[in-house]
């Protein structure tokens, strides 16, 4: 029986001799590699930071000190040493922890996490409540140089220098967000003058990985402190699993793999991922248009910019994690002529909302926003979900608002996007696309009208994206029942086909919308908006997600789950338009709180 | 004649004689002390920046090369300078120019502002379009020190110094933002280490009221240039008016004044403000809940919080022009048992929407968002209207959204807020509050509960916190009309009062919904998801703003023209539920475009 198993929480560790602590480090790492091996997932990030876990633990009375962890893709090591070792091997999945922190899973997670660059911010507002309480609590935060990009970092070391509330900062140096660092202050390495000017005090360089050194420091953090302070180590990501070091980028997530060889698993064959459809349609509307040029916060990879970059070496920009100055950089770039496709994910848009409405929609910059990871992601959970982006949009004047059914409508509305003189946001889901054929060329569409696939005359299933073949395959389970449906691609959610939309609910009266967002300000609110004013005796339906977060598991149970299959949407549009003669087609209790009219 | 008289495009000052600039920046400042005493206004940013808008205009080829101010309040003698001389008589007025920067406005406002700390971004854009076009031509952003609190100034800063493109940027000390600066850089003063820690040039301190000095170093700044630089000014906000020099904070914004006295103008009697309001609640508030602490991101005068900090110092927090940082130190300080109130703008609350989000509402922490500046501000025009928020937070699961009629009202909501385990939103207008009584104890309303003011059975008019007394005085207009409309006052836009909603709708049939907010996704359209599930053959009119950005005016012309005063709603409200009966009551051309079911 090794020394890990013995530890069930942090009081264990606390109890062991410091030699002993070496061990619990080199079974942790195998633990992590094991567990790595079996199921894949985030684990080069947390191979950097065994040591880092365990001295933290050891070094600090966790729960009662705060430790605040960035992110929470090197987090794993710490969740091992606070209970949750059987658990990692569920991790991400519906019936396993978080692949980040989650308050709701555990004590030791003092602060949710998910998006990079809260940590200090947090951990400074729990200093500075200690302090106000006059408690001895400390809160340790624990951010990258990655997420050090994000301005928030920033606007929080800068509070802290101000107000003095003694906020512990560790400062993990390795080089890498998910992809190499990016940024000036990557270049300098100068952390030391970054954070001084800001009037936080410095302490480093440590050798994250010598283990004795690590915890002479953190000594030296916990009772030797003033006002904030930063200390600075270094890390290997991927430390200990000479392939993950060599190559910390692409393994940053992995597939299952082979420990000895390092040979990972092949990913099922299959149609392109959406995002890979993107920056292939995205590179071949570069070779034609000079003036595109692509733009991400720190995700080359997770975006697809890094097949755009292979092409176009010259034409892509990764400014960190920074989707607020991202935004605003394409909007400088646009009033000079250029067309910019800021390729940001749909829950980091967010960040950059301000920037939309008032650097590129109130200016009416012809800036594209390619939103990948709308919708429901699956494993990421809640903090990665997509679910807002059309009801943060939709409100905002000059924008449009697309989304494709197919990777064919996505090359289209690309060149779409790309001709229009007006913002122009691209909403798509994670995942595979559906390995449709590609017309030769991409060519724009027109703004503001949709498409009917499927004539019907009991209800119109109006779909948008990925909720289009949804609605397609739910027309055909309602044909065998005898139910007609018009099955309708909206394509824009802004500006909505107002002519589209009446006529189908003229013809039939009720009309069903289906989206993969939430009901509340979203697509079927829009339409419900344009319906009431042009055919205000029509009836609509709204499906889409409920007005709760949605915890992390499979993507495709959760479609299920929010009633967003094809079984599911035919069923409750049957019992919605024809009560009594649609008996319930399973025994399986059906979900709750739909909105009808 | 001066010589000022003869300056109609930058041009003209080009052709002057260097001693010649001494001038004309002379005449320039009595200009703009002269415009300020008259009608008032954002002058003392603006008369620190005299010189350095004389000598940028003259240096750099402008409107080819590019000058991207930051915020705009320090751009008047840019304005003067570009042909807006005569227009200044009237800013911010609908008939004159805008308090900021405009594209539309001017070829010289070559990027809109309002926001602070948009232009390094902006700028780098610019200079990377000209790098890329292989074009001479200059971007030089122009930033104060309180702007550069912002994330996003840091971002832009740390991808400049990645990527090496010669922008230029003046960083402006004068160690205000609009009250004194706050940071840590502010603090230590270190701006040159920070600056070269990101890897960009840094140059100067140059005191920008010596024109000579200020002409060579921006001529050295327009040719000997080969990366990014920073070249650190100072001035004096207010330079050149003693009062304002002397109290630049006081004098930020000021009524008409007596130039030789320094006595400026009373502001009339009347009720006060809601942000007085606001403020008086919260300090009464505070002496009885010791969890209260209240955050602005640099706005303590605007928000009241400077009147909250003289009762309870050391319980209000000043983060800078950092919202972000605002909500989640906020949500850490939640975390330990405290009730934060972030009051923050509601435009500017924007910048902390994926916070909100992912730091407050997923983790369900009780802090309380006070917005003000709700709706239709006036003068500031586009960047500053609050028309954004109840779409942007209504999706969000967890949060309470509310809005109070009167002061008494914001006391309870107040209050309400404080007691909630729920993260809780107010929102509130800008300007003068009803002048009612307040009860003497601000205490606990029920959530989600609305409050029938009048019965009436033809129809009923919802509003929403200003909105209300507008539905009343409608009500009374259609009373005088034989129609009999029910007043509601909503409250709470989430969760909607569904309950009281319905049985209105049952009763009236019709129903208005009124709110200063956008139509697509506001308030109206929440009322019309919960009406078409519980009373689906209700008729819904929803009035607000439509689908466009409202210009700078007067706020009351403003609603006048959007047709939310209680006129048009009387008369929108009877042509709606009785267009045989109800013949136009004026002859003025109505608004389109309405929304209705």
């Amino acid at each position: 029986m090794g020394i890990l198993e013995t530890i069930k929480r942090p009081e264990d560790l606390r109890r062991l001799s410091k030699p002993t602590l070496h061990d619990v480090a080199l079974e942790l790492r195998e633990e992590l590699i094991r567990v790595g091996s079996a199921i894949g997932g985030h684990f080069a990030g947390s191979l950097g930071t065994v040591e880092l876990s365990v001295a933290l633990h050891y070094v600090f009375e966790t729960p009662e000190d705060r430790i605040i962890w960035d992110v929470g893709h090197q987090a794993y090591g710490h969740k091992v040493l606070t209970g949750r070792r059987e658990g990692l091997w569920r991790i991400k999945r519906a019936d396993g922890p978080s692949g980040f922190l989650r308050r709701s899973e555990s004590p030791y997670d003092v602060f949710g996490a998910g998006h990079a660059g809260t940590s200090i911010s947090a951990a400074l507002g729990i200093a500075e409540a200690a302090r106000r309480k006059g408690e001895d609590r400390k809160a340790v935060a624990v951010i990258g140089d990655g997420a050090s990009t994000a301005g928030m970092s920033f606007e929080a070391l800068n509070h802290a220098g101000h107000i003095g509330a003694p906020v512990r900062v560790i400062y993990n140096e390795n080089g890498m967000s998910i992809a190499p660092n990016v940024g000036g202050l990557s270049r300098t390495g100068d952390v030391e003058a970054y954070v001084r000017s800001l009037g936080v005090e410095y302490r480093g360089v440590v050798d994250a990985h010598d283990l004795d050194a690590l915890i002479v420091a953190l000594e030296g953090l916990r009772d030797d402190v003033s006002g904030p302070v930063v200390l600075h180590v270094r890390t290997r990501k991927g430390c200990g699993y000479e392939p993950a070091e060599a190559d910390p980028f692409k393994w940053h997530a992995t597939t299952p793999f082979e420990i000895e060889s390092g040979q990972r698993q092949k990913t099922a064959g299959g149609p392109p991922s959406w995002t890979a459809s993107f920056a292939d349609a995205l590179s071949r509307l570069a070779d034609r248009d000079p003036r595109l040029v692509a733009i991400t916060a720190a995700m080359p990879d997770g975006t697809g910019l890094d097949k755009f970059g292979e092409r176009h070496p010259d034409r892509v920009y990764d400014v960190g994690i920074a989707e607020q100055h991202a935004v605003t950089f394409a909007a400088g770039l646009a009033t000079e002529g250029f067309r910019p496709v800021c390729a940001i994910y749909s829950t980091f848009l967010q960040r950059a909302f301000d920037q939309i409405m008032h650097d590129v929609a109130l200016q009416n910059l012809p800036v594209v926003f390619a939103m990948d990871r709308a919708g429901l992601v699956g494993a990421d959970g809640p903090t990665h979900h997509g679910l807002l982006d059309i009801a943060y949009l939709r409100s905002i004047p000059n924008l449009v608002i697309a989304s494709p059914r197919d990777e064919n409508e996505l090359q289209h509305l690309l060149a779409t996007g790309l001709e229009a003189d007006a913002p122009f946001a691209i909403r798509f889901p994670r995942g595979a696309a559906l390995g449709v054929a590609l017309d030769p060329e991409a060519k724009p569409l027109p703004i503001g009208r949709g498409e009917i696939l499927r004539e019907g005359n009991d209800v119109a299933l109006v779909g948008l994206g990925k909720s289009v073949p949804v609605a397609e395959a739910a027309a055909e389970r309602l044909a065998a029942r005898g139910i007609s449906a018009m099955v309708i691609d909206a394509r824009f959610v802004k500006p909505l086909d107002r002519e589209l939309l009446r006529s189908a609910a003229e013809q039939c009266g009720h009309v069903v919308t289906i989206e993969d967002h939430f009901v509340a300000g979203g697509f079927g609110s829009a339409v419900r908006e344009t319906l009431g004013r042009e055919v205000p005796e029509a009836r609509v339906l709204t499906l889409g997600i409920q007005d709760r977060f949605v915890e992390h598991g499979e993507a495709a149970d959760q479609w299920r789950a929010e009633g967003l299959d094809s079984g599911s949407v035919a069923e409750e549009t049957a019992r919605w338009i024809a009560p009594d003669l649609s008996p319930r087609w399973d025994a399986t209790p059906s979900w709750v709180g739909r909105s009808e009219n």
